[in-house]
């Protein structure tokens, strides 16, 4: 099981700064969709440049264009990026095949989906590496949590693996790791503590019980 | 009527001579979604800068964090900022706030939208100053066209805006025009052609009449 970090709000050089010290904890690092809106996919090849050893995540959020605009990521080096559950069946599949070319990894993000297990079965014939369930910021004061949704397409998936993602903290992680998920991501619950590197460790720790 | 130049594939510099050139002739620039990928919120900055007479739109197809993704943009100058019909309500109209607070637009992409006319009525309850029909690049293969999708919004809408996207050139504007949309947006079918600037001229013609 892995842990992604994910990153929204900071600005690259704090974003450095707190990977430096969580290097040996974390496995994935996540330039979030608004880090792309502000600095472009350099954020992505900076951040690949500085840290080789972890998996660098590009949360593109695709919704059209998949070959082009993955590829995009790719060449920058990212490993694994994000297409929409939303986008047609073809800018998955055309994002899957940009993966496939530069052996890396395509993400699919399932936010917004009615019908998960349909969709997340649908995706993984599409050849998506993993189906991340994902509670939206603008959505995450209804109360409305991850865990429900990982266990629906859980019982699914065969060959994708599974991520989940939304205000995922020390205090509700418990929950989510129950339905025993490939990748954890992390946002606030990290960076946003009193010691990121301790509350990094701790679940990790709880993760490799 | 206005006319929208949307950028996808070309490079900042490239952006720039071309719009130079067809100033006097367009009344919106698209900074699209790869562009944006590429180099970031500065190539709005820089295109709003460099033609301060222009409206400078930011097709970010927000899905997710609608107030920071579209500040973000608005802050860069933006005069109009995308959102996907495929997001939640809350996304939609936190983007909205973000845009009285600048007073600026919100243009929603129905990119993906199977009920039309019930999300176009919906949108607009939110208060998105235009919703746009989009065949996705992704799909334009398959021969579907926008004009038939824009009519269907047309019937229910009765304060937004309208904006059509997907394909048009000077082969297919008639069509759309018949449906009287408020912006008309294209890319290849001008920036793609012999002469842009001849074409764009030409599309204004055909608009105006």
């Amino acid at each position: 099981m892995k842990l992604q970090l994910a990153f929204d709000f900071l600005e690259l050089p704090d974003i450095t700064r707190i990977v430096r010290k969580l290097e040996d904890v974390i496995d994935i690092v996540e330039i979030g969709t608004p880090v792309i809106i502000r600095e472009g996919i350099r954020a992505v090849r900076r951040m690949k440049r500085s840290f080789p050893s972890l998996e660098v995540l590009a949360d593109l959020k695709i919704m059209d264009g998949g070959e082009y605009e993955s590829s995009l990521a790719f060449a920058a080096g990212a490993d694994i990026v994000t297409v929409l559950a939303l986008a047609d069946d073809a800018t998955v599949a055309q994002a899957v095949k940009a993966a496939e070319a530069y052996q890396r990894k395509i993400m699919v993000d399932m936010i917004g989906v009615r019908e998960l297990g349909l969709r997340a079965r649908e995706i993984e014939g599409l050849g998506a590496s993993y189906v991340c369930v994902h509670t939206a910021i603008d959505v995450q004061h209804t109360g409305k949590n991850p865990q429900q949704d990982l266990s629906e397409i859980k019982r699914v998936l065969r060959k994708a693996g599974t991520a989940v993602a939304g205000g995922i903290g020390l205090e509700t992680i418990h929950g989510v790791l129950k339905q025993n998920p490939d990748i954890v991501i992390v946002g606030a619950g990290i960076t946003r503590q009193a010691d990121p590197r301790a509350a990094a460790q701790e679940m990790k720790r709880i993760m490799q019980k």
